[in-house]
């Protein structure tokens, strides 16, 4: 039933699960690649501990404001495996206004896992929870498969390159 | 600045610090203080830990429905000393509907922490989080004070009773 209320992103990585999730862990990593190009990350704080900030502001060409920018809350961090968040909370945990328009008008839950998949991949899952139907409509018509997906292969690019250089 | 989104219950309980906490954390404990008499639970799920459900549901007087009933999440539970939740998400963490009326029709996070008061008593603090001060202003005018206030005594009379069935 709550299948009906979520958007799946999932894809097998080229590099081993480690480094995915340093690429998904560290701020300066995460800023390179959370935001499908030509948009970028210009603000990004992340305290990694449940109750602890999730914030990204994102601009695209021009300069043009996508809505982002509101503070979310970390929720469940399990090294290496799985990382909670949600915009429906701020730090510590204070419920949180919505914006009146795009990508944070509505609260949403997401649930990012990694897996070993064999010969140094990695099964990437990204799910989004939404309270209702309409929301969950309203996020895939923004266009969630695409976004997640093109940050989805810059993520992988990133962490190929991490192995390179490690 | 917070503080004017806050409404925040403090006491100092007699009894002790374990009592208290088994009072909140036992189901058919809480379902027997939870509510201001004479209203009433009379339907409960909690699931103590992260992401797990915390649903009340309370009638009053001749059946008066309250509007509770909705499903919130446990967002931390430290043993015998802090409990965390909102109704801002459901269980799973999934972001949550909000009643059209009455006390869900805000979000609003909880967090409940005792401390050792000396003398076998206990400082129960009972904090509520909202997202504005329009929501903390309604919250407030239901009777914050007084429900959580009575709540407060029946908790501390039955965890009294605890001590003397122990």
């Amino acid at each position: 039933m709550t299948d009906k209320l979520d958007l799946v992103l999932e894809r097998t990585l080229n590099a081993p699960r480690d480094l995915v999730w340093k690429a998904w862990t560290n701020p300066e990593h995460l800023k390179q690649w959370f935001a499908p190009k030509p948009y970028e990350i210009n603000e990004l704080d992340m305290d990694l501990q449940p109750g602890g900030i999730f914030r990204i502001r994102m601009v695209g060409p021009d300069g043009f404001d996508t809505g982002h920018g509101n503070a979310g809350c970390v929720l469940e961090v399990v090294e290496g495996e799985k990382l909670v968040w949600t915009s429906a909370l701020g730090p510590e945990y204070r419920p949180a206004e919505m914006a009146s328009t795009g990508c944070e008008s509505f609260p949403m839950t997401a649930v990012v896992t990694l897996a070993d998949a064999g010969n140094g991949k990695t099964l990437y899952r990204a799910v989004a929870l939404h309270r209702n139907k309409a929301d969950r409509d309203v996020h895939e018509k923004m266009g969630f498969q695409d976004g997640w997906g093109t940050c989805a292969d810059q993520l992988e690019e990133l962490a190929k390159a991490l192995a390179v250089n490690a």
